[in-house]
């Protein structure tokens, strides 16, 4: 086995990543989106939204984050944020852990553990370039709920103090000024 | 209208590349390949892949470029590469270019202006990253049509020399190693 066998058999395992269903609907409301897709959009929200982010987050490590950081969902599934409890999300975080190991172990050793550092950085959301990696993973699902007139928030019945709580904290936590530009829009859909 | 409301405007355009289909199917066969998807798929293929580009090639440059190569297709629509004619070929390039300055146009003037040059760059695939980002994006659909059975090459009857014209010649120059890798898998399917 070469360098080139592990690393497209990787690929070839990562591609499957877009047949995984998220609970949010695609801005015309016409179908649900994808993971795959999903990890292109929010790439490109830290493309373009990266000047909101706090000095000294390396927007290109946050790209690459957001490239590989739901790839775990092709073995544990996608477990809708508002569908999470607090037992469920240790069960959760244990089969992704096996799932990284599974899938970012097809590569050779060395991108395996630096892939696998990566999603561990971004999963454990401590440093500057995960806080903002996880509050564009948390800001793009609302404009993609406004656009298609409620998407994931109607299917759990979700309040406004409820979305403040899981989605709110970790986008005023990354990126305020994205937070104080889509709350009023939040707040004429979903009355505090 | 701040600078937000224009990245935002153009981030929820840049979402319906996501409604383009291609002529490859992915991987299970089950249906055809979106841009939005594909767009994250190559750029993951920079990532995983870069060692084999040349030296000088900042792949950092190149995912950036692949996240955005496609968005034209909103309004220009995606040409399968085994239907371009010459003729259609310059008809395609114009509505390309007015759809990069309507869509990025959305933006901020300076990120209009980035962008519209990044994506410049790719489609003349004159400089080492855009050589580089173009041989992957020709790199991607072969590996998706062996693990399909046949994928565009069934559709478009294609033989192994249109093949080599149309992807073996932009893959050997931007990334040689790859074509080694792949081209006696395809010969393997594709009689030469």
């Amino acid at each position: 086995m070469t360098r080139i066998d592990d690393q497209m058999a990787f690929l070839a395992e990562a591609e499957k990543l877009r047949q995984i269903l998220r609970a949010t609907p695609i801005g015309d409301a016409s179908r649900q989106e994808n993971s795959g897709e999903h990890s292109w959009h929010i790439a490109l929200y830290a493309l373009i939204l990266g000047e909101h982010a706090p000095d000294g987050v390396q927007i290109d490590r946050v790209i690459r984050m957001l490239l590989i950081h739901d790839i775990v969902e092709i073995d544990a599934g996608d477990v809708p944020i508002y569908a999470q409890t607090a037992e469920g999300q240790q069960e959760t975080e244990a089969a992704e852990q096996r799932a990284a190991e599974r899938i970012f172990g097809l590569l050779p050793d060395d991108q395996a553990r630096d892939l696998i550092a990566l999603w561990q950085e971004f999963e454990a959301a401590e440093t500057p370039d995960a806080i903002f990696a996880k509050s564009l993973d948390r800001f793009q699902p609302p404009n993609l709920n406004l656009a298609s007139g409620g998407g994931s928030w109607k299917t759990y019945n979700v309040t406004y103090d409820v979305l403040d709580q899981r989605v709110g904290r970790p986008v005023r936590r990354g990126a305020p000024a994205l937070w104080d530009w889509i709350a009023p829009k939040i707040r004429a859909v979903l009355a505090p």
